[in-house]
């Protein structure tokens, strides 16, 4: 075997787990040999964790304009920086946030921003999983390619990464993309096979803005133009009706709720949980940007998501730990067609070790109520993601020299 | 001196703090020779926080019974169980809760539990300050002695410990004490200048009960009762109206807000933020108690507050991290009257160190966004309250034997 996890807590019972090819090949009572064999006493495996929905280059705006309305933090402060982030900016920006994300216990995220072939040589290196954007965008400037020129290019070059890092086309919302360019990512997303990742319905101006402009809400409107024919992944999806959802279920698109920047914009609404629910729309969790939540600890995330739909219709018993964290491990890999979120045999090998004797985990009453609501990142000790060990002890390998440039990188990109 | 922390950030300079007999004693540029000295390169100092409202011992029923209405929750999980509670449960519990406290940066509780003098003695040996309620309540079989024997009894057992633990007297709520009992309490809280501890319009059943039995609402019962003459913190405060909200503020009430608790719980509400900001009345943050949380991370709360007042409100421009931090911190220290909450010269030297190469805390655009937005208790390196040392390099001595036994009474408890 290539990697045995002995006397660690597995649903319930003492086990060992052992990895063979990236892949968990047994689980059981029996000790077997392994080239690297880690004694988990007092530690629990459990699923990995996925951040459906982030820019993770952000990191370098954590803090960089807090308590602004949206239209001004935007325009004031986060565009006109990222208008200088350079290559350099991004690899080190990224290589923190897969840091943070290893940290706390996130194997797979899915990442839009700029300079994407940066953010993949970080993920590779950082041994972990991630779907890259292409961004598509029609704002003056922000984009210099053709939108046909520039899919073609990430098609033809992410097939030479690495397996783990995958390429989504990623037109960044309706109100930021022309007709025709939304249009033109839905064909080449069907023809080549590739999902597409959107902001969708986030804040009330953009279900405003499009009824003024094309006389129906988003959702309509896009599904008017055959968007929905593609493998779509949709962000926030706040602001919807019935008869919306509706049109998201019947096309099988994937939702990702990022509920704390929902409330750190105050965009005044929260995704439909009840309705989502009975229409078994399947949706998973994100952190958003670092700018706009300010950390990337998809714990938080989960534990909010909980919180926050309680309140809101009123009823303590909704949304309860182990759905929150199904949706958060089993739904979320399965959204993004990843054979893991759950630690069986013949699954991939990513999945966690928590650290049992946590102040936030004594008593164990239940594990996913600890997991859920009484843990955050810092309960994560070992994160094992397609069978390699990513962090052993809360180390990542690398962690110092990330901390240093990451911080290098940020001065320099302030002081241009 | 006592103390030194040598090349520390403080308000963005590089600093050095000396401390003797408990208090901070020189800030500045100068090194001074002390009995210990922390190099605090790539730390900050701030204020230690404050846990305004919690129930400590009830680590122990950490995940025990969640997802579940309140009635039902009590009735059915929380008071059978906490009817087989012993003293020795309530130590270690104590104990539990005091290292979670710690290790997130909390130098002063406010408690209110059963079998307080295990808890007194758990806060003595952990060396942080707690108020800690004598309890008074009127639920049959919940209390033993006579009202006036138990208080005279622990305001004599009170003068002989630790001066960093204070007595409260804690009714236990309007709606289980008696009329008489909460004139008894008010009148023996200002005959001995002791503050007094109570939960107060959580929930909408609360407030329908006490005009189905009083013909009013709680504060306006409690007014006509004057129970406001004595020095009154009150937790919660979720269903206030502005009238009641003008009492308060008359009568120089302190509010702790525990926004987690009560999102978890689903009471429906919350704290009228606005109106309380604008008649200035002086609030904290508090955790509540683990079984309705699930953990005493005061940062968690603090981020918390900040983002569901935005959101309800709609407005992101609200309750800014420099204001939350604040009431966290300088505000919580001036309701229990601690003469700390600043790191200044002549306050009490309770501050922590936190660690700015955490990847949460990096970069670090602005200190004070990230404490509230970014980080949460594990950012704390080191923590110091009345001039020792509690915890550094993030370990507390003994934390060990704390887990071991808080495991062991947890089982014992849950088998009896």
């Amino acid at each position: 075997m290539d990697l045995g996890i002995e006397n660690v807590l597995l649903n319930g019972q003492l086990s060992n787990i052992y990895v063979k090819n990236a892949k968990i090949e047994y689980i059981g009572s029996e000790k077997k040999s392994a080239i690297k064999t880690i004694n988990a006493q007092n530690k629990a495996a459990v699923p990995s964790l996925v951040n459906g929905h982030t820019h993770a280059a952000m990191t370098l705006f954590r803090g960089y304009g807090d308590d602004m309305k949206l239209q001004e933090w935007l325009q004031q402060k986060i565009w006109p920086r990222e208008a200088l982030l350079t290559p350099e900016d991004i690899y080190w920006g990224t290589k923190l946030a897969c840091l943070e994300m290893i940290k706390c216990g996130v194997t797979l995220f899915n990442d839009m921003y700029w300079h994407n072939r940066e953010a993949v040589k970080a993920v590779e290196e950082m041994g972990i999983r991630a779907f890259i954007s292409e961004i598509f965008i029609d704002i003056p400037g922000m984009q210099t390619k053709k939108h046909d020129e520039k899919a073609q290019e990430a098609l033809n070059d992410f097939k030479n990464y690495d397996p783990r890092i995958k390429l989504t086309l990623g037109p960044h919302a309706i109100y930021t993309c022309e007709t025709q360019t939304l249009e033109f990512v839905k064909t080449f997303a069907q023809q080549n096979n590739i999902p597409v990742h959107i902001h969708l319905s986030e804040t009330k101006k953009e279900i405003d803005d499009c009824i003024a402009q094309h006389g129906k809400r988003p959702v309509h409107y896009l599904e008017e133009i055959g968007f929905f024919e593609a493998d779509v992944i949709a962000a926030h999806c706040v602001w919807l009706q019935n008869e919306e959802l509706d049109i998201l279920k019947q096309r099988n698109v994937k939702i990702i709720h990022n509920p704390i920047a929902n409330f750190k914009l105050a965009v005044g609404e929260l995704l439909p949980y009840t309705e989502i629910k009975n229409r078994k729309i399947p949706f998973c969790l994100g952190t958003d940007g670092c700018a706009s939540n300010n950390n990337l600890d998809i714990f938080e995330e989960i534990k909010f998501a909980a919180l926050v739909h309680k309140w809101k219709i009123n009823d303590p018993t909704i949304m309860n730990c182990n759905e929150v964290w199904h949706a958060a491990t089993t739904t979320a890999h399965k959204i993004f067609d990843i054979d893991a979120g759950e630690i069986k045999q013949g699954k991939l090998a990513d999945f966690l070790l928590v650290d049992l004797n946590h102040p936030q985990m004594v008593p164990c009453h239940n594990l996913t109520s600890n997991l859920v609501y009484a843990g955050n990142g810092s309960i994560v000790d070992t994160v094992i993601c397609n069978g390699q060990i990513v962090m052993e002890n809360r180390y990542v390998s690398g962690e110092e020299e990330i901390i240093l440039q990451a911080k290098k990188v940020t001065k320099k990109l302030f002081s241009r």
